[in-house]
């Protein structure tokens, strides 16, 4: 491979090890960013350096923030009886996105996963127990990822909350609206059956 | 928009303006560099840092390269008397990754588009034919995509060099019509090469 300079290798190798970026993708961003104006270039490190550098931990919901707590926290508007928890930022983004949610978040930064070994003391459980003794929390409502590790997170939150006798909830699980009947799978039909609602 | 930190939504927009990077892969991008280790940071800025201050045009063939002159055109074992015209340095890696194109290159970087306003000023079409005269060159095959911007280009060159008595050729159909250099096969790009015509 030296039909590439070493400065051009070296760039494709570190975007490549971004989540969805393929040996063809970073070549094709390597080469766009040395193409780029001095000024894109500048900004895109400045960008990628200060995120690294002041992002931090809601020091409530462990979401990711600029300061000690992050804005949806130290809002006043929002019920902080009521906790939804979810399995990263993004998360957290597409259910404020609904602009229907008012009550405040906690965030997990993953998943249980016995297959990859992460388990409940690898994700900011303890902090939701924390947050549990300390705050006045009457509903928790887990919104973690429909996929068999959110599920199993799901599950052992559950049990590990109940017996404080706080309500602990689950998001439906269910066909998607505008969703097509005949392209969605099996265990999405069984579980929309079952959690069927009375009309 | 406020759910996400400053530094989190600048990031995201950087990375939202390189080529294929829309707002949900950029965000994912941007959560996971926020998440990366410092060193791993390190690398990555430094690499676009370094790959941007070194890259230059190589002085024969204007491909991108750290030295005066690229690897290609510095190696004595090549077949001066060839000339490869390609679109860009990303389209002379893949044919070099055929292993069986002994010849020498020259990177346009560009392809004449009147849609777009660019001429043949705007590509290292000058350049090319500097090489013309100074080099003893044999024969030039075209190898810019076979697109409509390509295949413009192509003509065009041919009409300009056939005068000066070289051979020119272009790589054969076999390379699907609309079909990106880099993207294609490797035997359909030897195929294409053993196939071609003279104009």
């Amino acid at each position: 491979m030296d039909y590439y300079s070493d400065h051009i290798k070296t760039l494709i190798d570190e975007l490549g090890r971004l989540p969805g970026v393929g040996y063809k993708s970073a070549s094709r961003l390597a080469f766009h960013i040395v193409n780029m104006p001095q000024e894109g270039v500048d900004r895109l490190v400045d960008s990628i350096r200060n995120a690294k550098a002041n992002v931090r931990y809601c020091k409530k919901c462990c979401t990711l923030t600029d300061d000690e707590y992050c804005p949806i926290c130290k809002s006043p508007g929002r019920d902080a009886s009521t906790v939804m928890v979810v399995e990263n930022s993004r998360d957290l983004a597409a259910y404020e996105k609904t602009g229907e949610y008012h009550g405040l978040y906690h965030v997990l930064h993953g998943a249980i996963s016995p297959a990859l070994g992460i388990g409940p003391a690898d994700i900011r459980l303890k902090e939701l127990m924390q947050r549990l003794e300390t705050e006045q929390i009457s509903e928790v409502i887990i919104a973690t990822n429909s996929s068999l590790e959110g599920e199993t997170t799901a599950m052992y939150i559950s049990k590990l909350i109940k017996p404080a006798g706080i309500k602990v909830s689950r998001i439906a699980s269910g066909v998607p609206v505008g969703g097509d009947l005949e392209y969605i799978d099996e265990i999405t039909l069984l579980r929309a059956l079952e959690g069927r609602v009375e009309l």
